[in-house]
């Protein structure tokens, strides 16, 4: 089996010949960062090649990599397949300074404004005449006689100045001295932003006076053995105070384990790290502060709390500077979480001036409209079909998972996670595939397939024996077990095109009440931006086609990534941003979709496929 | 051996005959207040016979009880001589407002000012069209939308509104609620004053809406198995870490105990005491806190700090409500402690108009003046004398201590602690010997005794057998060996007086030079406060006698009892005056005595026995 290793960080992996790279790092233990489920499409897995042959680029890796790059061994991550042995450095990207998305005009380079303040002061030492507390000698020095100190910082302040010939450096966050330390230390000052999905979590460790991310990493919630959906979640925490602190140690432990990762990769130390920020959909919040979520569940869904909540490390148990300073975002609602407020904030929705709309899609979706001054957002049930739940075959965008099904020249061509053998359908492919056989004729607008018994007609010879009878009325045969990597064959059934029909109708239903909420039309929207890895992966064409997305030009639906993510980066640099952010509670209007009597109708006329 | 039923704590002791009901009370583990250390002088040790027959009052309780409390059953325990079984009612004194000793102009009653507020609410309950999150309704019914809230506060507190239909109360402290309780709970609102002695620690429970002391409790300072002293104990804390950590725990330790004792003693709940104030030297301020007290010892005499710390109860593990707020009140000096500063607030010395001096003596003496606008203060090396410490026969105020010495138409006359046989001699006693052998003629006015071989006729014949030769120098046989309680003779050695004459010189050195420094004689001096234990039971004759006290009319020379303390309750009773504690460090000026040239020259001067 080929290895892999990678530098700086020192990691070896053994993986089967034909794996990638992204997947090698992911075994690894490491975390290449990418916005397009390695796709290929986004350009951001870059790594360099230092030992081991070179091979031809994709046209991928021609699109994103100069010439100059090429030559130098940079290639993406996610388009290498291993077959020997190979030495990859990962770069730790120094430079990678943040940058607001301004998607409205373009991208502005973000301003560090970090919310602790270090100062390096060199004092005069005590004499019998002037007795001066230390303390006291310490603030005066620094001209801010107000400030509050941590009582752990204080203990042994005393012989930490003697033996530093009183020269040290202080911490504050706001009118607090969170830290003192030896010497002059005023260069390190660091941060950690979260993302914390039910399904995954990120961090990203910054450095605070850059505003740079220098070191990404993830790992799976290990909350998922609680379920893998947030209600589970809510039950078993709602069970007993031991469960939901069970759940909250869970993820702290996670997020122990994230940060563990990023100091290793860059050597900084752990006290250094003075604030964390984190998103999250409103359950996760609920959870990471291990504060019961029990009402989030049964209407009317009312969450504990809405406005950020700001704690110390310590309080939490997060392994950074003890007295460091962790925001989770404000929630906006019970299914209107902070990642939302990261996707308006890294969208710049609140201080934009055209119509906007985004459309987060994860577990639940989330969608927000910026128009007219206003800003509204709402949550439909509509995730989990997106997600392969309650499909068929449906599975996660994993390894041999169907990705695309293209209709063309009247032939059905099927597209693969890595180019494997399939063995499930996942979001991007049940979209293709509904659009695909929409063309083909095969299903009708209502979502009905086809009846080779009554309209034979309407049947191409050569799918004659892929569309058969099955539970509850047609399916039609993706794969045959003979392809598949499954023992049996992978179809699309009735129930898959009805969930799908489903979760479409109710996000574009949901838009639609806001737009009528804002008194807009559909042509007035400027841009929609689609969120999290499903808008970077799904086709806009097939989702033009069975009507998930309204009919706008292309190049206004414009896929920005892992906005909830780039959002509690963004609140982390800049202390104004956090600020923004913590206002977006009282500024978003959120609407609650079951109260509407509209909702429904405008959802089961939006469930036909048709471009609407 | 008689028993001994205390009503309404339960508690039972059984005791020699002849045990008085002060001593039998702390036999049961419960502490009945007084300031004259059983002297009969304060009047305060008020307790009722309940069941057991009654007996003749004493002088003391017809001075300081009426005929009708009496008749009552109202005795003074330290009045009440054990002999058979008793059951007697020790008042929780639920009327005892705390009163301002204005003692320029008598007593003032102390207005109820608590830092926590509490808030009764009602909250409308949520809906579908009211989704507004718990915290937010909470905050939005308080009218107070800014306030934040402890995350173990907020964790629970959706349980907490739907069992009590959203009828909640909550504490709040400054701009945080720390507490939210279910229904109306406003009435409940405790706090805890402590006096942290370097050999005993005593705590008052008090009720803060109405600004009564409901009752006390005092146990010894654990740390004394770390040495008795305060150089002892910053030594141990100074050798590592876990020293420190020790020693802070033993202080919290003990604190606990009284926590406990004073919520057994009245039913009060632990989450309802919501503020604890702590009054104490420098060196027990840094060891309650985990403060490295290490420089306090060497000069300059440097503190960690000086200012008021506040910190939640929860970050010393002390067991009120976690959230509850600590405040230790502020240092002045490294030998200035926040005791003083409880004397000054007791005694109004940062508000009165005239001169006034207090003398604070411990195992240390401090001395503040009062005069044209300035508050100054110094410490002396003086205490160890008056405690005991250094005295051939020295020991503290216990039973059996020589206490007063009387020189009488010829004769001397000896009273000891609950007229036992000696055993030793107290710091009143030492003071009482000394003035009693100068009245005497047998020592000199330069602390020399007389030789009686030089000069037989200065001694009278009745003492010639009492004035002998001993270790460096002469001594006088105050108790032989026949009548002691000891195997031999207890003297007053050559020594002793030197001891003494240290002791007095350096607190009078003292005093002069605050005065010199305001530029006040004695005679410009309206007032001088005896504060400590020690002050109520030193005879002013005595002190006058041998030139402890300057010569003053007796009657501006007033014993104040335990000021520290009260300080402390009154620290806690009202933020106004918290604050005006805390503001001292600013106010006061601290006059090191060892970088005066002068104080030499006075010091010298004022150790010789002579009125001054």
């Amino acid at each position: 089996m080929p290895k892999v290793k990678f530098t700086p960080q020192n990691k070896v992996a053994e993986v089967e010949s034909g794996t990638n790279l992204l997947k090698a790092a992911d075994r690894a233990g490491l975390y290449i960062e990418g916005d397009c489920a390695g796709r290929g499409t986004c350009g951001k897995c870059r790594v360099k090649i230092t030992e081991g042959d070179r091979v031809e680029p994709t046209t991928a890796e021609k699109k994103h990599l100069s010439p100059g790059d090429l030559e130098a061994g940079w290639v993406l991550a996610c388009q290498r397949v291993l077959d020997r042995d190979i030495t990859i450095e990962v770069p730790i990207q120094k430079d990678a300074h943040l940058r607001k998305t301004t998607l409205a005009g373009g991208v502005e380079e973000l301003t560090a404004e970090p919310l602790v303040e270090k100062t390096a002061v060199k004092l005069s030492r005590p004499a019998v005449k002037d007795q001066t507390a230390d303390l006291e000698r310490l603030l005066g020095r620094l001209e801010r006689p107000e400030l509050n100190i941590e009582l752990r910082e204080l203990a042994h302040l005393p012989t930490l100045l003697r033996d530093n010939a009183y020269a040290v450096t202080a911490a504050i966050a706001g009118d607090r001295i969170i830290s003192i330390e030896p010497g002059d230390t005023t260069d390190q000052m660091y941060g950690v932003a979260f993302d914390i999905g039910t399904t995954t979590i990120m961090g990203s460790l910054l450095d605070l006076k850059t505003a740079s991310v220098i070191a990404v990493a993830a790992t799976t919630n290990p909350q998922n053995a609680y379920g893998a959906d947030v209600i589970s979640r809510i039950t078993h925490a709602s069970e007993s105070r031991e469960n939901l602190k069970q759940l909250q140690e869970k993820v702290i432990e996670a997020a122990n384990k994230i940060i563990k990762d990023l100091l290793r990769q860059t050597k900084v130390a752990r006290d250094r790290v003075y604030e964390v920020t984190a998103v999250g959909n409103t359950t996760m919040s609920h959870l990471f502060m291990g504060v019961d979520p029990t009402f989030l569940a049964p209407a009317p869904f009312v969450p504990a709390y809405s406005r950020p909540l700001e704690v110390e490390a310590s309080e939490l148990g997060l392994k950074v500077n003890p007295a460091g300073r962790v925001t989770f975002l404000p929630n906006i609602a019970g299914y209107v979480g902070s990642d939302t407020v990261g996707v308006i904030i890294a969208a710049d929705m609140d201080q934009r001036k055209d119509n906007c709309a985004a459309i987060d899609i994860g577990t639940n979706g989330e969608l927000v409209l910026a128009a007219n001054g206003r800003l509204m957002a709402c949550s439909t049930a509509a995730g989990p079909a997106f997600e392969g739940a309650q499909i068929k075959h449906g599975m996660r965008a994993a390894a041999g998972a169907i990705e695309s099904v293209d209709y063309k020249e009247g032939e059905i061509k099927l597209g693969t996670i890595d180019n494997l053998p399939a063995c499930g359908i996942c979001g991007s492919g049940l979209i293709d595939a509904a659009a695909a056989l929409l063309d083909a004729g095969l299903i009708e607008p209502s979502g009905r397939f086809v009846n080779p018994e009554e309209n034979p007609e309407k049947v191409p010879d050569r799918f004659k024996n892929r569309l058969r009878r099955g539970e509850g009325g047609y399916e039609f045969v993706l794969v045959t077990a003979e392809d598949s990597d499954i023992d049996s064959d992978i179809v699309l059934s009735q129930g898959d095109v009805r969930e799908l029909q489903l979760a479409k109708g109710a996000i574009y239903a949901g838009l639609m009440i806001l737009l009528k909420e804002a008194e807009i039309e559909i042509d007035d929207l400027d841009q929609v931006l689609l969120a999290g890895a499903f808008g970077n992966y799904v086709r806009k064409e097939s989702a033009l086609t069975i009507g998930l997305l309204p009919q706008l030009p292309p190049e206004k639906i414009v896929a920005v990534g892992n906005a909830a993510g780039d959002g509690s980066r963004m609140a982390l640099a800049s202390k104004t941003i956090r600020e923004r952010a913590g206002n977006l509670p009282h500024r978003v209007e959120h609407l609650e979709l079951s109260t509407r009597p509209d909702f429904q109708d405008i959802f089961i006329e939006a469930m036909a496929f048709q471009k609407i």
